[in-house]
């Protein structure tokens, strides 16, 4: 590959196993997970190490020591776009669950029937951050007919979506729209930190509140509350704080609360797999003759400031 | 309305209080389900009765008194189209659902990973029956990517599948296209009844069975036995036989078994209510004029002979 040809060793490793004479040399880590902090750390510790670009299996970054790698001039590229289909798939399972009153009726085991179904396209929908993933969201939504607006930091207009707003807008484009349905999609940084809280639950009763953000983005104490009081009437959660959930945690006792355990990102393809063959090559390829050039990347760069 | 000028009078009326002096009197009812057919029946037997029309609220009308209408005269209109959307969303409910493992993690209480996701991309499917119901199913699938045959009696191409086949090329056709997933929407009648038996799902394993037709065209034994044996994954059934499906039926102790009881037709604008005030008069409108003018009615009249 182009790698070995611009003088670069490529070899597969468990990076666990590697002397710090190993270690030092490393200037790209492809594959990186949430698991590797310690190893990232202690390499960025050891003099004279050649760190410059790792490579992430997930679209959020938010584990990461982002200071420590900005710091330090690693950049990173994250697998963004890579899973927005499985997870915006997982998106339409647990809106059409709710909606068509699948989630209920698992729960009751003798002939008792129950006429309060909706149409996806009878449903006020918001999606909160258009990426790759709140994009693909909207697109499956659209094929149902439903009125969907998009919430985003800048507010950019995006033809996936009836009307785009700013996060800071947020509140009022709600109430204009009549959102009954929230689908989050934000990263995990210091600004969406709770930004789902009390104040946001109270101020409109939803249908369902869906997160396949991260769970940070949640102050999840104020979500359970709002289940208990019936302002939001069923979740469905990929992402919670923390994960994994302990065992005690009340999200597990409510019938109308689906947790899927942050695995919204899986397909058969890539069972057992945290990430598939392929696609994430194609993001690592397409960065890899300018990172040879001159060390840009080109493709899903992330600005580690925002941390997305 | 046209009726009135035509010189009928048109009455709003519990059929049950009516007298035989005004049975005898009816040309048309509008609204009939399935717990009419005695006073149907009764209606028959009146010497002179005018009973000339009915239009009832399901798409299946399997219930009605098929020959005994046929011999007295009476045509039929079905709501056919009418609950296309609803029940449609409620199939991707269910394909979603088992894809995306909700119905899974519905009963798993404690962190558990599990990997094996499909998107519905990756599979297989076939629609049997390609009336408005089985189109609209297509219609969703295609905009998830999805490769769709419809099985039909005819076999009449329809653009929203990949392929038609006739029923009776339906085995070679599943083996052709490996088909993983069946999502039946066929009308219960003699032809339909227990087509999917033993032999059926011996044939090839299937991820997903998917009943919004009739109970009628399952061997529910045979079903059961393929569930425990794990030739079908998962079942998703608004249908069933009987129903309501007794509290001893071995089908309510599936985890793998989502049972909707018959309610894939609703919608939230109708909740509570058996069908649309909107979308069934559209119906009734459009066969009234020319029902008026010769009695022969041009949309949604059904073949009492074939029973469809």
């Amino acid at each position: 590959m182009a790698l070995n040809s611009a003088g670069y060793e490529v070899i597969h490793a468990a990076i666990r196993d590697l002397s710090d004479a190993e270690l030092v040399d490393i200037d790209i880590i492809y594959g990186v997970d949430e698991f590797l902090n310690d190893i990232l750390l202690h390499i960025l510790e050891l003099p004279n190490h050649k760190l410059k670009w790792l490579q992430v299996v997930s679209a959020g970054v938010n584990y990461l020591p982002l200071k420590e790698l900005q710091a330090a001039g690693v950049q990173v590229t994250n697998a963004s776009g890579v899973k927005a289909k499985p997870i915006a798939q997982t998106v339409m399972a647990f809106l059409l669950s709710f909606a068509r009153a699948l989630n209920t009726y698992e729960h009751i085991h003798t002939w008792n029937e129950q006429t309060d179904q909706y149409l996806i396209d009878e449903l006020h929908i918001a999606v909160f951050g258009t990426g790759n993933i709140g994009k693909q969201v909207a697109t499956y939504l659209n094929a149902f007919g439903a009125d969907v607006i998009g919430i985003s930091r800048s507010g950019r207009t995006s033809p996936e979506f009836m009307a785009n707003y700013k996060i800071d807008d947020a509140p009022d484009a709600l109430a204009k729209h009549k959102i009954d349905v929230v689908i989050n999609t934000l990263p995990g940084t210091d600004e969406t930190r709770h930004y789902f809280d009390d104040a946001f639950f109270t101020a409109q009763p939803l249908f369902a509140f869906i997160n396949v953000g991260r769970g940070s983005t949640v102050a999840q104490r104020d979500l359970i509350t709002a289940l208990q009081d019936g302002q939001v009437r069923f979740a469905g959660l990929d992402v919670t704080s923390p994960e994994p959930l302990p065992d005690d945690n009340a999200l597990w006792t409510f019938e109308n609360v689906i947790l899927t355990q942050h695995t919204s990102w899986g397909e058969h393809a890539n069972k057992g797999r945290r990430f598939g063959k392929t696609d994430l090559f194609d993001i690592f390829f397409a960065n890899a003759p300018t990172f040879i050039t001159n060390q840009t990347l080109v493709k899903n760069a992330v600005d580690l400031t925002k941390g997305y």
